[in-house]
């Protein structure tokens, strides 16, 4: 096989083969194919899309170019979930633990944040001691033991998928389709769950600013898994205000604890009973009928009685955290600087714009523009109103956590510019759009 | 400007700035810009396209990206031809002494044979002691005193031509119209001749198989030319069988110097007044009205009565070569092995492949499958019967040059395949198609 006949291939808008594709990926993964070869080859699929055979073929090779779990032996039926990124979204701190509680094993690899999008990972490393570093045997032995594991990807996972993104990042070939859910999945297929819940983003806030291109994305990868055999739910979810009140890292994990306290913001104990449901009905539809309703109540009451917090705590505990600020999360980093954001008139909200949100965060340093950036944990913003609700001049609109006054300064004018107020009756913004199934 | 941003206008199918092609053709030539950003930027030309504007421009930053000859302030108006490659294609080596001999300054700079394409230089260099490597100063000098130079491209011409050429080998995007057209014309451009004929080759034996895409080939090099103030003459030409009766360097070139003496094959001639022509009315026009017919009237005259031959000779002899060789082409190197491939029925010659008659002479060593590659000047192949021609079995359809047996065998082969015979008669090929003019 030559690379620039199977470059040739796809820039003519061919379909392309199982065994070219997984030559093309393997001999890059290997350095055998230079990077500049990869770079056209990439740009023509981009341009010229793939098949659901091609993606999956893609995907596929992908997860096969590193180490690949698979827990059924030990565990049976395991359940993973994933995000595409949004703001002030610690979903995964506050549901893993209820789907552990509930009897199904989560043994989930997670990632930093990176732009505007936070990390589980930065979040949880709010609590001192704790390790997300785990190797490929700790992780087995710990959801073996516990039923729960939250951990970093290893380097051997889905290798030729760090490698292509680092290449599609600086050729202007990260926004397709096919690409972007291959990226996705492969990981998702190597770490071995059998049923996966995916949180595809919407909104302002979100890499995917539109509910139908967000549903394209969301039927790919629920076809990859599918054609890989995993079951797929994938919900299409409202990101143009942040989910729950606290976007920053120690503010987030804080929340999460309110939230498995049954305490957290309604949005976001909605959003999680639904992600959460999902996966629960997956693991125990495997043994017998199950319904979406039963799972929610299950996981409700779960939020209400301390056992999602109990088995949190438990898994902090494992990886090395100290559980004392599990037992008191007003003990974890909050910022030296603490200023207030008020409502500038009486109205309804329109609009909280989670992307200035967002961006008025990485000014105050709780995110990262380059991969490896440190970050400032104790950093962050509180929203104090959600859109619809009502709100006068003597309302505090945003709280604000800093350790720099310029850092502040910047926040400012950006947290400034992110509500609109409206004099007419505003309707609160939906949390789902759409759920996709595989079966 | 990132280069990113760049990759990304031109993928969504937007028209760069003047300003961001140069600064990415400079950027990738002076290795600031990496192979892999090139890469996926030339392959989204490759499926995006580009408009006359943008084509102009990424030519005009290629010719930019080394010296670039003015010539007009010392010699007035000079003419340069290009031909896009084809089998059997001596037609510089004819009409570039036959235009000087008029008195319209020539000074072209050449390539060498590549794949199925020969070369003009590698034709010359058969005649013993002939320099092609001729310094800008030398070049410069030898067209001022004796109106005619030809010699090989300097690596100061057009480097980014060159860079980006190798890229796109072994990236598949060779075979795009602006970046085929840029390519050719950057060369053109930097090496100064106010007006410029190309030579259009169509057919079996050239790059591109049918006249849309050759017209349209034509088109895009006519445009980029008059957007740079240079008068264009685009011939599209027949290339389905080979041009001339020689194929290999030095029975071209000896077939060359017979059409000097007015004694080549009869579709050379007719092919090399109309290419010279099109150059001396070019040239002439420049001061006066000058009709084309009386250029080519004026050219086959000084075919006839030796003053092109009279030309050539001054030119090898200025260039060092030994001109003996050029008053008894019979000298020329000839292979050892000499074999002849016979009609095997009585008909009509409806087809003679260019394409087989140049793979049977790479066999022989006549070309080169990789730049650099060492030649054997003195095989080939004469080809002796056109298509539409009445031959009978007691006639030879080609005799073959070779000084390996078995190149031999291999060549006969490919020979044997080439023609096709008819019992009813068959038309002769034209020789052109088309001509298309920028005024």
């Amino acid at each position: 096989m030559r690379a620039t006949d199977v470059i040739a291939k796809k820039r003519d808008g061919e379909e392309l083969s199982t065994a070219e594709i997984e030559w093309f990926v393997t001999g890059f993964t290997e350095g055998e194919i230079p990077d500049y070869q990869a770079a056209a080859w990439l740009m023509a699929i981009y341009l010229r899309g793939m098949s659901r055979r091609e993606t999956f073929d893609l995907t596929r090779a992908m997860a096969a170019s590193g180490d690949q779990l698979n827990l059924s032996d030990m565990l049976g039926y395991t359940v993973d979930k994933h995000s595409t990124g949004g703001v002030g979204d610690k979903v995964s701190l506050v549901v893993l633990p209820l789907v552990a509680a509930a009897g199904v094993p989560v043994a989930k690899m997670s990632g930093r944040g990176l732009g505007f999008s936070g990390g589980t990972l930065d979040k949880l490393e709010s609590i001192p001691g704790l390790c997300v570093d785990l190797s490929e045997s700790q992780f087995v032995q710990q959801v073996l033991h516990y039923g729960i594991v939250l951990t970093g990807q290893t380097r051997s996972l889905a290798p030729a998928d760090g490698v292509l993104y680092a290449l599609r990042d600086v050729t202007a070939t990260v926004s397709s389709l096919p690409l972007i859910a291959s990226s996705i999945m492969s990981k998702k297929l190597a770490s071995g769950a059998n049923g996966i819940v995916l949180d595809v983003k919407v909104g302002m806030g979100a890499f995917m600013k539109r509910v139908e291109e967000a549903r394209a994305l969301a039927q790919i990868m629920v076809d990859i898994g599918a054609d890989a055999g995993r079951d797929m739910v994938a919900l299409l979810s409202n990101m143009n205000q942040p989910l729950g009140d606290a976007v920053g890292n120690a503010l987030e994990l804080r929340e999460a604890i309110h939230a498995l306290q049954g305490k957290g913001p309604e949005d976001l104990r909605e959003h999680c009973l639904a992600v959460g449901g999902h996966m629960l009905r997956l693991g125990r539809e495997d043994t017998s009928e199950y319904a979406l309703s039963e799972a929610m109540a299950e996981l409700s009451e779960m939020m209400d009685n301390g056992a999602g917090l109990a088995k949190f705590r438990e898994m902090v505990a494992a990886q090395g955290g100290d559980v004392a600020y599990v037992d008191d999360p007003d003990r974890l980093p909050r910022a030296r600087v603490r200023d207030e954001i008020p409502v500038p008139r009486a109205g309804y909200v329109a609009q909280v714009n989670a992307m200035l949100v967002a961006q008025a965060c990485l000014e105050l340093g709780a995110g990262r523009a380059r991969k490896g950036e440190p970050i400032d944990p104790a950093v962050g913003v509180l929203v104090h109103h959600k859109v619809g609700e009502h709100v006068t001049e003597y309302d505090t609109m945003f709280t604000v956590y800093a350790n720099d006054e310029r850092q502040l300064v910047r926040a400012r004018e950006l947290l400034e510019q992110a509500p609109v107020y409206r004099d007419r009756k505003q309707q609160p913004l939906p949390t789902f759009y759409d759920t996709i199934y595989s079966r």
